[in-house]
């Protein structure tokens, strides 16, 4: 099994400071419950849970104009039970579609439901969850039920949940704590609703962005004496987790679920491939043929801008720091430059780099008129949209998501979504991607829940290699994908076992 | 610093048979000096050393009648010396233009030559190395020369030598012992005179498939007290090491150098997928467009094949048996089928599985007439060839490398290379290619070298990421590729440092 | 049979039906006035003009909800004029604003207007217009002003006119009749006011449909005694010209820019290249990767819709009618199949044909669920989208442009765009498709205008290859993009003017 | 000025130079019996015909050292004929063998072979035949006969001939005579002796280059009073028949097979896709990823080297004359630049333009050390390779077809094949191209022969529409592929016949 730590040395210089910063924040919401006042921060925090599963699909239903507070009215659904929390019961048929229709592009999930009809592999587990609120989440909940588990759910984003899936949760006695629009003090009392129960005590924690798992550690601390695990799939929370171990304070085992092979393959080559004509279309209507690109950083999510602009027909240059990096984007037929090279000829200017700062004001003041300017890679920083911020500038939204910033002499920059993540605020994510994410977590649970005695410790484990391929096998009928098995000769010769796990843990894939 | 153990379990469950049943040869080759009845085993330990350095170019002079052994001439260099033992010093004009032709296309090296100018860090060093000699090879024993070292070199492969760049070697004072066409007593004889000399002791080692580091193991053990390292470029010679580490018997800290990751891609994806259409074309003269083609196995060879194949507007199916592996091709566009689904219909076989047995005796039987079969994978286990040597088969030469296999009813099977790999039977490597490796060999010596005391220990050890960067970044030039510098704000918030290394070792490019 | 000096024979063959069909309705159209009962008839014909400038883009002022008929308004311009009828001159400012930004991207016209200033090649034109009235349009008809044209346009689709755009078109001093939703009798009402004119008579026409032409040929067709040419740009159009032609009934010469080369390309290959994954990406947020598509017809926009799916992960397989084209799909790595063999397996199935039932209802039944129908070629005619309106099937519209059609068993299959054309109902025209088009008509007005007596005679031209390369030249400063000019000595070895043409007519692309 | 009906005029404007010249030179070859002394300019012109059909391939057989002409040898077959006159014989076995082989990958001929077993539509025609003679030669004759013609063949290439295939041919009874290595004596000698036969005249011409054509005008012109048709398949063969066209002498109809749609995609975009490769990887081993390329002309060839390049991971740029060629690379994203612009930074120029010093000294001279330069274009015009002769630059030969020409300082340009046509010279033509060629060849034949009378005058057609699909119609059984019907009611609707043709003729494929 392999663990994070083992991989020693590689985190000691891999501290980037933005998650010390945030670790600091993190510590706060430990020492004092929120405030009003402190809101800023909180939300900041919030938004900075796994936004990668957070579809930007809109609620249809957020017209309504009923002003009262979830937590002021009385609910119930048609079994009379309401021990729940949403914005309208009533919507809970039209979140029923939406749920029905999400099944259908989750296999994996349906099948493991299937699988589980004779066994329960969650039989007895009592899961407290905190996760954004999607059609997709509801899919997995409703599977961790088949699997013989109770759930308790909260949101983990304040703006994030459809209304209209929460409703249709809660109607079929999911106990769901969760709107669209909560207030910082009410994102904090869904959560501890979930957990403060009468006669019921979580014994698995599924949490993105660790808000629920603090929230725990700070508050019900003895609860953790029957917690058999954690399973976490953001960078944020992830980052805590380890945080806690290194300070010895982690009281049992974890799992980090964002860092599997499937999952990251997913969130990043294969979608963003896609998503980045999607945000680029959507946004701004442009053709992509002929057009000169620069790509800043040439990780996963530079590679599939990359390779999707150049299919378009588009004349892609890329900067990148890691020599390793920059020979495969040579080795892929990119010319390899600096960004000050092309800024004054390009035509699109996209960063995927997790870095800050790497296009500039000065950057900035040598486009060309017209030139677009997108974020790919990591929340807000890439992009210093703050030093558009000056007077003799002027911004223009032209479109929602769409800014025109205004030079004195006329010329004009696009800056699609204030520099925030593109894929994220102009396309949408699929779901088939979700899904990957989704059987991750159920799995993740799954093996935690199950595991023996002594199997994992008080540490931070990566989703084991086997369930991960057990992951990728599973969305493979989508595909009509037909695996071969080895022979048990051929498994003798290769040192294998037939079921896998079928590579050392260092392959790159 | 990552050590391969690090990576426990790992190698736990990959102890392929064919690794075991070559150790046990192995063993054999320590306890007694082979003999002419062991030749088979031996020349078959000798081709399993790293021939993916081996230059299928051929020799420009072979056509030389002169059948004296050079163990029984006496040779001088125009210096007097006669210190070398090769074909005939007289073709080291001819050789020296091939040195000077392979240094134009090995930038980096030519690099680490100038800027060795005012340190040595090779200064007393002294080499014994093992390897093919070729024009390649020379430029990397003149590099370390220039670097500081002595070096003293014998042929890793009886059949591989240039004669005429091992006199080019031998007329610049290299004291080599190799020639094209070696027996098996002349194959030890050379090596033993690298290590037997009177006054000069080796402290380094430069091995390709073991047979060096054995034969000092063997015969001159306390060499090893003076030695600071070895490293090994092959497969199976790193399997020595690690078989000689667990078993406690290492003495001197190993660098394993076949696992870097730059040289992993240029050997394997970037390699392959020229060297696929090179290799059918060279020998069939076909045509890609529109051609059915299953690849087995979607690793690094296999995606590099599927690629180029598909670029050249053929419709390719791909197998596999790993379910990461198999979402990967699914995602890049290829129909992930079992081959008795496609077998009857494709044009064109190819193995890529490092398995063995992959392609049956039933499947060529199944196989329509013309259709083309080869092996990119390894070694020649993977198309079963011993079940078509049965008496209703007609073999028929057609061309160097290519047979066709006549079936009963007149169907014809195209084998290329006689199910050898064919990227080295019927394509060349690319002398770039050759440079990553010699490249990284050359960095591995000066880290061991230079190492401070207790660094290393008596272990294998993976080059350490800075220097795989570090190999990456000399070849950038070649591209006329402009590197990006972190500013000292972006290494700080990302908490690295500004000369690398940028990724964590389990990051997977 | 065919010589190479004649094409003659060619149109022989290929006069189809649904042309025929048309013409049939267009002769009644010149027969009598249209009513109100003849309402669907004509809006069918109106709809078959040239959508292919018609921009999807909404109007971002159809919120209005003034019903007064502009007919019964009484407005005028900041000159004091009201020759114009147009839904609110209020909307110029910002209409003026949508053309502004739609002149950045239209920098052949921009470039046009700047040649312009000396010499004004259209001073005396006097031209009247009956187009799509967009963005796009205001820029070429604010060009034709500046190169010394007078205008009078009305819009040649009842639906598809931007209000704030005519309306900054009449700020600016020309005559538009023209408003979004007219009725039909509004429609020729609005052409009525275009040429029914006081002291001013049309030497031009520039019409797309024929609509314009075919009104003043039935009523005043005296006035082409002044007229020195039509040029027109819709299929529907030409070939309605074609077939007066025939008839001996053109009087006027007329220049068909529809089959000019570098429309074509742009039209066809590609917009549709982008257009495709935009439309499939807007409907449904779908994933490309890994999904098995089958695309209809392989022609330019077949090519086009096949290389963006390819390139994006797809599995494509081609239908076909015609060999030529077929063997061109296997050769670019297309299985070619029948639709039958594959329609079971399909995720998505695109028709880009020209064809009628290409798509039949036996097809639908064999879909599986969750399949994705949708048309990128003609019209509505491929998908016999009629034979879905059975009484055992469900419709259930999921988004806009988004139906599901339910079978009794629960298969649902997702019709985008109820089988109209994908690309202008659920994507965008990208506007500097729209800049090729609009230079294209530009340069044959000038080329027809200015063209000395007895270049053209009363019939149909195609645009002259020159022109056709001209239009291409003023893209090219777009793309920062340098061609090279033959030398002297180049020019007469070739045989070619150093100016062009380049090609013979019936060189391919 | 262009008319729809008409392409006339194209040709006016496209009588290139060299085609001029090359004329004055064969009206000299009419007008006196070529020498000794005449040698030169004969061969020039020789060696200008339909090189597309040349393979490559080195006779097996060449070593022969047996230096008796074959005119001066008495040999007979094993029926007893000696009506012939090869090199030797005795070596038709082997040339049946590889007639054997090639017949494998020539389907469409086997098919047609096939279908004529009923119906023998060339029953009664005798053809005089004068092309490459090499195994796809000798299984069009075959087929030829199989179909009812007698034929009497010579060689259209001094060089060309393959000795065993004319051996085998010979044997079989086809009275062939040609060898490799004639004189230019040989060369008519052989000529007349097809055409001066007792008892046995032509009516069918299959010409290549127009040598044959051009001796009977000379020696026989009565014989064209039988002759039903000419077909010739070179752009210079075709050339003269223009030429003989327009000055009124040519006296039987005549079909350009050369610029059939199938023929020209195969000679030009899908063989040099794969050739350019090929030839660069044979001559010089060198990585394509990474490497700058200039492909000089983006027309069909040029298209090919791109994509092929891109595809390996090379970076490209495009120079163009024509704006329509320039955006459409553009379009296909590669920078279009004036040659001056990358000449400094290029690792490889390749031109493809049909222009003459493309490639100038001046361009050679700025080029950076290890340039490779090479031509896919045109005959041996592109590169001024003349310039290169000076005193101040050395040549090296380093390979076949591989010259290193050494300026002072020491740079090296490495020039492939003397700047000759590199896919002639150091690739192989794939035997699908030829089968493409050999079928059309003999579609045409039997439509000239079965003509009903008038349908053909004395003129120069091009290869029916129908005729030009039927060849591509017969080449796809070999991708398995399956071309879709029209129904009745789809082919009214489209006003097509069911069988064809599908396209007017100015379709652009």
């Amino acid at each position: 099994m392999e663990k994070w730590d083992s991989n020693e040395g590689t985190s000691a210089f891999h501290m980037p400071e933005w998650m010390q910063i945030q670790f600091a924040d993190q510590k706060q919401e430990f020492n004092k419950r929120p405030t009003k006042i402190g809101r800023r921060s909180l939300s900041r925090s919030i938004s900075q849970s796994s936004t990668d599963s957070y579809s930007s699909a809109a609620s249809y239903t957020d017209s309504s104009d009923d002003e009262t507070s979830p937590r002021d009215k009385q609910q119930k659904n048609s079994k009379g039970s309401s021990d729940f929390c949403v914005k309208n019961i009533k919507q809970a048929e039209f979140g029923r579609r939406e749920i029905e229709i999400a099944e259908q592009e989750m296999p994996a999930l349906m099948a493991l439901r299937k699988r589980a009809q004779g066994e329960k592999p969650l039989a007895g587990a009592k899961i407290v969850g905190c996760t954004h609120i999607t059609a997709q989440t509801a899919v997995l909940m409703e599977t961790l039920g088949a699997l013989g588990a109770q759930c308790r759910w909260a949101a983990c984003n304040i703006y994030s949940t459809l209304n209209e899936v929460a409703a249709a949760l809660a109607e079929s006695g999911f106990p769901v704590f969760a709107w669209k629009g909560e207030s910082e003090d009410d994102f904090w009392w869904c959560i501890d609703r979930c957990v403060n129960v009468e006669g019921w005590q979580p014994n698995m924690i599924l949490d993105d962005g660790g808000d629920l798992t603090h929230w725990i550690y700070k508050k019900y601390p003895n609860m953790f004496k029957k917690i058999k695990g954690i399973v976490e799939e953001s960078v944020t929370g992830v980052h805590r987790l380890y945080q806690l171990s290194k300070a010895g304070k982690l009281c049992v085992p974890a799992m980090n679920v964002n860092d599997s092979v499937t999952k990251q393959k997913f969130d990043n080559l294969y979608c963003c491939r896609e998503s980045i004509l999607d945000g680029l279309k959507r946004t701004t209507d442009m053709m992509f043929g002929g057009k000169q690109v620069v790509v800043c950083g040439y990780g996963e999510v530079g590679k599939g801008c990359c390779a999707a602009l150049k299919a378009m027909g588009s004349i892609v240059y890329v900067t990148e720091i890691d020599p390793i990096c920059a020979l495969q984007a040579c080795m892929d037929g990119f010319r390899l430059v600096k960004l000050n090279e092309v800024i004054r000829q390009v035509d699109i200017v996209i960063t995927c780099t997790g870095n800050k700062n790497v296009v500039t004001r000065e950057h900035l003041d040598r486009m060309k008129n017209g030139c677009i300017v997108c974020n790919m890679g990591h929340s807000n920083t890439e992009i210093d949209v703050a030093s558009l911020r000056t007077p003799e500038l002027t911004w223009e939204r032209v479109r929602s998501q769409v800014d025109h910033v205004i030079w004195p002499d006329g010329k004009r920059i696009v800056l699609l979504a204030e520099g925030r993540l593109l894929n994220l605020s102009c396309s949408t994510v699929p779901t088939f991607v979700l899904s990957i994410t989704a059987t991750t977590q159920a799995l993740a649970l799954i093996e935690l829940y199950n595991a023996p005695e002594g199997r994992y410790k008080q540490d931070v484990y990566l989703l084991p290699k086997k369930m991960d391929e057990y992951v990728a096998s599973l969305h493979l009928p989508t595909f009509d994908a037909h695996l071969t098995e080895l022979t048990d000769e051929q498994a003798k010769y290769l040192g294998l076992n037939k079921n896998g796990p079928f590579k050392p843990n260092y392959y790159r894939y």
